[in-house]
């Protein structure tokens, strides 16, 4: 990868950062609801999928040459972020599901 | 900080972000350049600051309470990536000094 | 900083290492309780804890010039993450408290 | 994953975080040679290798659902480190071939 990546993957830059965001914030939201005991899985999963789109939003921008292996993971990861989020009525968590079925999206659009 | 926090610091999120990006375009540019040898320490800098905003922007949008202990490094860092950064007539050295000069100044605001 | 700096550090990277896994072991545990809607600020300070420590292990072992930022900061996280474990009778919590506050003073020998 | 993950993984776990010291050690040194112009890819995957490890060790330390996508990435990256490094005769190298590949075999333990 040369120095023209940020380019190439500006747009999954952009998703992965809007995931990263929108699961992080589902994730401090999720621990101050009354029915916290029902999110444990979401805060989880969020924690986990905010790490993941961290992380790869770094390798991308340093010009990894493991974009594909990463983005496979990263669809596994967020589709199962997004179907927990999806679930649950907050508000924050219908946000979450969004971003991270998008973001699996154009992890998918990247391997095809 | 309660679920806002991704509001109240939408603009240092961006910025950081921007950085991060401007950074890691500059490190693996950098490993590129043939005056290699000349660009080892905006390298490592570049590395340092993007690894920094990195993590402070993952912290920021999970709601950590460090937000002011976190900027306070982050102006130490940026302000160093970004003074050895202008040194260098490269196009990507010239553009991360701008980022990383940006983001020490919205830390700045968020201190004062 | 120079390639010396995994000798002279190498104590403080064993105690972040130990910091990192039983605030993330005390994290994992803390979802599955109970009593979780008790155990939710021991959850975000065990992720802001684990986060820290596992960035500032890497910080340290890349050679960072920013030691001495990082560990005033961490003493700051470790103490607040130590004493939220303490009042918790969880095994996983008590161990975690021991692992934050041995952290803490490790990087405060080092600030001496 | 329940919360004996961190007993499970423990071999696992102390293998990342001595790769993971091994290549940032690797890093810095590299960025000090006077051959640094040679260098270059040592430089690059070292950090890809330390990003990723670093990030492995918290997602199995934190519980994480998806250690065989994880090792199975975890393998090639350090294979590719591991390979690199060796072709260099600096002892920082030859440390760090030594660390990778122990770190690929023990992931190759794991999915078998």
């Amino acid at each position: 990868m040369d120095n023209e990546s940020t380019h190439e993957y500006q747009s999954l830059l952009t998703v992965l950062h809007e995931c990263m965001v929108a699961c992080n914030t589902c994730y401090q939201a999720c621990l101050q609801e009354d029915d916290v005991q029902k999110m444990t899985e979401c805060i989880r999963l969020d924690r986990e999928c905010a790490d993941f789109c961290s992380y790869f939003e770094q390798a991308i921008s340093r010009g990894t040459a493991y974009v594909s292996e990463l983005a496979t993971t990263c669809i596994t990861i967020c589709k199962d972020c997004g179907n927990e989020c999806k679930q649950h009525n907050h508000d924050h968590c219908q946000k979450c599901a969004e971003a991270c079925l998008k973001c699996a999206e154009e992890c998918q659009k990247l391997l095809a």
